[in-house]
């Protein structure tokens, strides 16, 4: 028997619509690509967004239809977002951060039929034009008094093609199922992978992460997604910040520390988001100017694992809380957050920031599976690594144009993270299960050795990747960048570690580097590592003493 | 186009799932009817619930069977409703408040097959037995040294039910608009009216009400749900405190002052809810005592409207915040909260109390519309009165074995009450639809006066009623109930409300009662009030005055 409920599927334009009959003057604040602080409100976003609805079916774009955006986080970006799927269109939200060719690839398999981009990669676009055969417009998002000259087919700024449009326009009244946005995965092995949003899944997830255990939005937040909003949702933000009423905050193009904190302290920001790297830059900003965060209470970290000097220099320091979170483009993104249950509520100095590296806990829309190679469930003991599986509504089910099937024969997904889980539920990464080195039949977790060579005075970024060894498959090498002006060396490096992990993880050698590769996420590009250092040959004494030493 | 994530339906039982696996050990406290104080925790209900499930299964229980509850707060009753719905059966929580010859036709109507009661209620249901044909068997919800005689067909206690079966079982894979929950209305014009909840709207409220502006309920809350299961889902909790992993305390049968504040200190309880009566009685308590709640941090107080002074005793005495609720059984029930949104931060003393009086505004998942009679919007000025219509994925899109149709032509269910919206969308209730008093063509609110009435210090409880009044067609009567020693008289207290209302709002007369009857739910019975007075005579002088030296 069914209930009786009333039909109202889950739609991302109720969460517009909710904004802005219930938060309507709450503002959406972005620093523009064109250098001002725009202003308007959660009434105004609603407002674009149906112009954009309308224009786009005035152009012919119908019900499931790819239409990709080029672009930082900014209100039309926003607006954007509603409007594409408001009629029932797919956002296509393409990583600028790509090689150009992988642009013009993913472009291609998405068969996007408008493209959407911000000044700054206009002459990008331009170079790739020829490639992008289904590109049928380019939207310049700017005013005509900025809009540059371009040999872009059709090219239009994003306030012209707006012009002539109202916003007397109905919501399509779609199956939550729907298709809403596509976002490739960073992953490129196997052909583009992209994950296909829905209605549904969008907003449950917002839903889910709004809680007070995840990103704990209410309408006297303010919130600054760093994140971007081509990065997997915006880990929610762009979606639950008006579903609560929470003030937004775009910060464009501009991810300098400088200019973070002029927004963060200048919009009164209690809340924000982004990747370690981001990170970096604001805290070595504050460092070399002595400034403090006036309004920032608590920071969101995921992405990569978020080091424990970066968690502790936030909460000591600044007395603002780090809440490290976990997931991936397939998880839309968010799958953990680590959130303090009550049973580690007394925790405190050493051992609160033993938890605080650890990725956290799943919301309810999360399920975890933990097992080895076989498939077989491994115990949640905080110690035994397997691989993490995930399962829920929020949470891929397929890749795009894709037949292979991509789940468990329990309807699991295989995150390619290597984890443990503790008895509580805390998960903690301890490596991409590529990225783990295999030495002698055992597991040493990179990621666990450059989490403690980061915590060194004399370290700015780590890196650990395996090498080749005779006798024992792979070993550890230890990449390091220095801060500027400091020269650390092997045999301080080794004499930092040794004692925080077993003996037979130590790595054979340390290298000092001048930078190291990221990916297009900002995460650390191990395969042009494993590339850099594919010649790499390891001190036989030191592979010697480190692993005749160890045990497993 | 449809989107690629997985297929996960909204089942309730994946609530309880995720609470045993994410906060297994997160306590669950009861006081039993028996009289003890019992433990177990969210993996203890799980188990409980799945052994419950087996067993209805075992019964021959089916897919759409509806089985009754007449039972108190305590962990049976909630692992019942887990394990009822776990089956893809429906429970069907009945009100023992209501009169006898209710009981028996709410279960005949719903026609259930296995009645669950506690103690308490034997003698109730022995004396209904013969008029219950369609109940098989009848447990007991206690276990067998407190087992009474009793003449209930196939009577068994709850534990030797439960005795011989084990956990092993898997809970059902169901569409999620099944139905999960069947709930009457306390009115009873026009037959019964029974809210069929489905699995879908009742997870879909949990997570919209454990939003910060709303119950804000994280792992570290410690939740006492005095508003009883048999009331519309408990305002969420039985379900949005296991998804959180909220601790969870039930306080059985005993709702007096005494006992509530001995659970409320002893399990260090944080957030509270219930109607205003049950908070009347622990004010007093709290008054006559001396007593300050030591752990309390808020009160969410809904089901009829708090009083104004009642948040004042609660803010301004004891520092307690109080969230002013609203719904009814048809929305869930939680439709709006009266949490701050940023724009009445700065608000302080009267001007706070002014807006907390106020139901407030609604979450994510309830759209509000105000229309006049003949259904034409009216503006969210904060003043015009009109009927408040609501829509969501939560709200009743019909009633059980209904036909009629209760939705409006935009889909909205008309909710009885009458309220003001202001420019903010905080919704004021000023009266039902049928309670409001029409004098001289003109709306007066019934609850207003009673609100101002109440602040009177000598007054415990009062009531406004229409009378006939041959020219002004109604006018208001005030019926108060004075605290102990107490007499104030009509001149004082009409004294008191002047100024604070439109002169021709103010009451012909005042009337001294012992007690004011109330519905099963705890509020005001009004139609029994109107039945009590219905030969009452206005003075003559007094509707003179009051109705002349006023104005429209």
């Amino acid at each position: 028997m069914l209930g009786l409920m009333q039909h109202w599927p889950l739609l991302i334009h109720r969460i517009i619509d909710h904004a802005a009959i219930q938060h309507g003057a709450r503002e959406v604040v972005s620093r523009g690509v064109e250098g001002a602080i725009r202003r308007t409100s959660y009434a105004g976003i609603r407002e674009t967004a149906l112009k954009i609805a309308k224009r786009l079916a005035k152009d012919g774009i119908v019900l499931g239809d790819r239409v990709a955006t080029l672009a930082w986080n900014t209100e039309r970006h926003l607006a954007l977002w509603y409007g594409i799927s408001g009629i029932g269109a797919i956002t296509h939200t393409v990583n600028p951060r790509l090689f150009p060719e992988q642009i013009a690839q993913l472009i291609g398999h998405a068969e996007d039929r408008i493209l959407f981009l911000d000044l700054t990669f206009v002459q990008l676009v331009e170079g790739l034009a020829d490639k992008l055969p289904t590109v049928e417009r380019f939207v310049i998002l700017t005013d005509a008094a900025h809009m540059p000259q371009t040999s872009l087919r059709n090219a239009v700024c994003f306030e012209d093609w707006l012009a002539g449009t109202d916003a007397d326009f109905a919501w399509a009244e779609l199956d939550e199922n729907t298709a809403a946005g596509l976002c490739y995965t960073s992953g490129t092995t196997g052909g583009p992978k992209g994950v296909l949003y829905s209605h549904r899944s969008n907003v449950l997830h917002a839903m889910a992460c709004a809680m007070p255990d995840f990103m704990g939005l209410s309408s006297r937040t303010v919130v600054m997604p760093v994140v971007p909003l081509f990065h997997a949702n915006s880990w929610s933000l762009a979606y639950s910040a008006p579903m609560t009423g929470a003030k937004l905050v775009l910060p464009g193009m501009k991810l300098d520390g400088a200019s973070l904190l002029e927004l963060l302290d200048g919009e009164g920001v209690t809340l924000t988001a982004a990747v370690p790297t981001v990170w970096l830059g604001l805290l070595q900003h504050l460092e070399a100017t002595g400034a403090r965060p006036a309004s920032l209470k608590r920071v969101v970290i995921g992405g990569s694992a978020c080091p424990r000097a970066m968690t502790e220099a936030f909460e000591r320091t600044y007395g603002i809380t780090v809440d490290h979170a976990w997931g991936m483009t397939e998880t839309s993104p968010i799958g953990s957050f680590c959130s303090i249950k009550p049973v580690y509520a007394d925790l405190a100095g050493e051992a609160l920031y033993d938890l605080k590296v650890k990725q956290g806990h799943p919301q309810f829309t999360v399920e975890f599976r933990l097992t080895d190679d076989a498939g077989r469930e491994l115990p949640w003991d905080g110690k035994t690594f397997g691989r993490l599986k995930v399962r829920g509504p929020c949470v891929a089910g397929a890749y795009y144009r894709h037949d292979a099937p991509i789940l468990d024969e329990h309807g699991f997904f295989d995150t390619g993270d290597v984890a443990t889980i503790d008895p509580h539920g805390y998960m903690q990464v301890t490596d991409r299960s590529k990225d783990v080195i295999k030495s002698g039949g055992e597991w040493i977790s990179s990621i666990e050795l450059e989490n403690l060579a980061i915590a060194h005075p004399d370290v700015a970024e780590a890196a650990v990747i395996g090498v080749a060894h005779p006798k024992w498959d792979e070993r550890p090498l230890l990449i390091v960048v220095p801060k500027p002006g400091r020269t650390p060396d092997r045999d301080q490096m080794l004499a930092f570690l040794a004692g925080k992990v077993a003996k037979w993880w130590l790595p054979d050698d340390v290298v000092l580097v001048d930078s190291i590769p990221h990916t297009a996420t900002g995460k650390i590009q191990k395969t042009a590592l494993r590339t850099l250092f594919a010649d790499y040959r390891l001190p036989e004494t030191g592979a010697e003493r480190s692993t005749r030493t160890g045990g497993s």
